[in-house]
């Protein structure tokens, strides 16, 4: 698959691939099917970039309220989305000891009693020692400083899936 | 269930009640969250549109790309979200008979090479015969008529499902 393939998909092809590069955010991958042609895998990750940038601070907020807690009941209860379930695995977050447990659903807590939105880090650049220390440290932020640095991981995170895609399907663009 | 008790709901709370209110949208359901408190079920209902609203087209028509064909592959292979499913059943498309099903196939693949969304109708406020009627008529519309339309109906679409979220419980506000 490359950018040539991605421009000739239907908006059902495009939504079946793409739809969670937004976590549960299938309306940013609709919306950006009608920036297409893009002239590469880039444009398209700014394409919808531009798109979450454009949205009121209450859309952000709704963007990062669709995101899961890191180690919380979707988790525990085999509810997260596949690609969830695979970046908070790779961050370790799936073998954490009790006292790490007990300490990470205090954290998740404390910080959206104080958002009214979750704690969201790009969990494969992560460890959880390092997520630890990160939502120790954030929650000290004031709301609308950590309402962008939310928005920021967010965009990591959709590059990295939007990397994986590309990587899963054998014909490699020679640049992502 | 009143508007008092939904002011007092977490975020998570009021996505796991509201977050289908915009098919498969659970963004704007969180967006709103941060307009509490409302006033009324109707100022709820008025947010969720001031959202849309707000959209760029693109935004709009993402919106709609999320929707289903009526009669068509989700609802064939048993996919389609539980409110889609109990409204397309109402509209009769459950029971469409082989000639239906052809013409409501050939119409709905017309009409998204023309447009690049599904049609969207507000399945509980029409049987089928009247869908198909609306169908092929929709279909002659310029692009951004039908965004319009569509947009309109899944506007409707969202205050049947609120009323009907209202409803399920059992303590009803005096007006809805």
């Amino acid at each position: 698959m490359d950018i040539a393939a991605v421009n000739l998909m239907s908006y059902e092809h495009f939504l079946d691939i793409f739809g969670n590069i937004i976590e549960k955010c299938p309306l940013i991958t609709g919306a950006v099917w009608s920036k297409r042609p893009y002239s590469s895998i880039a444009e398209l990750e700014s394409c919808v970039c531009e798109f979450i940038d454009f949205l009121p601070s209450s859309g952000k907020e709704g963007i990062l309220r669709c995101h899961p807690d890191l180690a919380g009941r979707e988790l525990a209860s085999g509810t997260l989305t596949e690609e969830s379930q695979q970046e908070q695995s790779h961050a370790g977050l799936i073998s954490l000891t009790s006292t790490e447990q007990d300490r990470m659903t205090l954290l998740n807590s404390q910080y959206k009693n104080k958002f009214g939105f979750p704690f969201v880090i790009c969990a494969k650049m992560a460890y959880k020692t390092k997520i630890m220390s990160e939502l120790s440290s954030r929650i000290l932020n004031d709301p609308s400083q950590e309402l962008q640095n939310g928005i920021e991981e967010v965009k990591k995170i959709c590059h990295l899936r939007v990397q994986d895609i590309f990587f899963k399907n054998s014909k490699l663009p020679t640049k992502l």
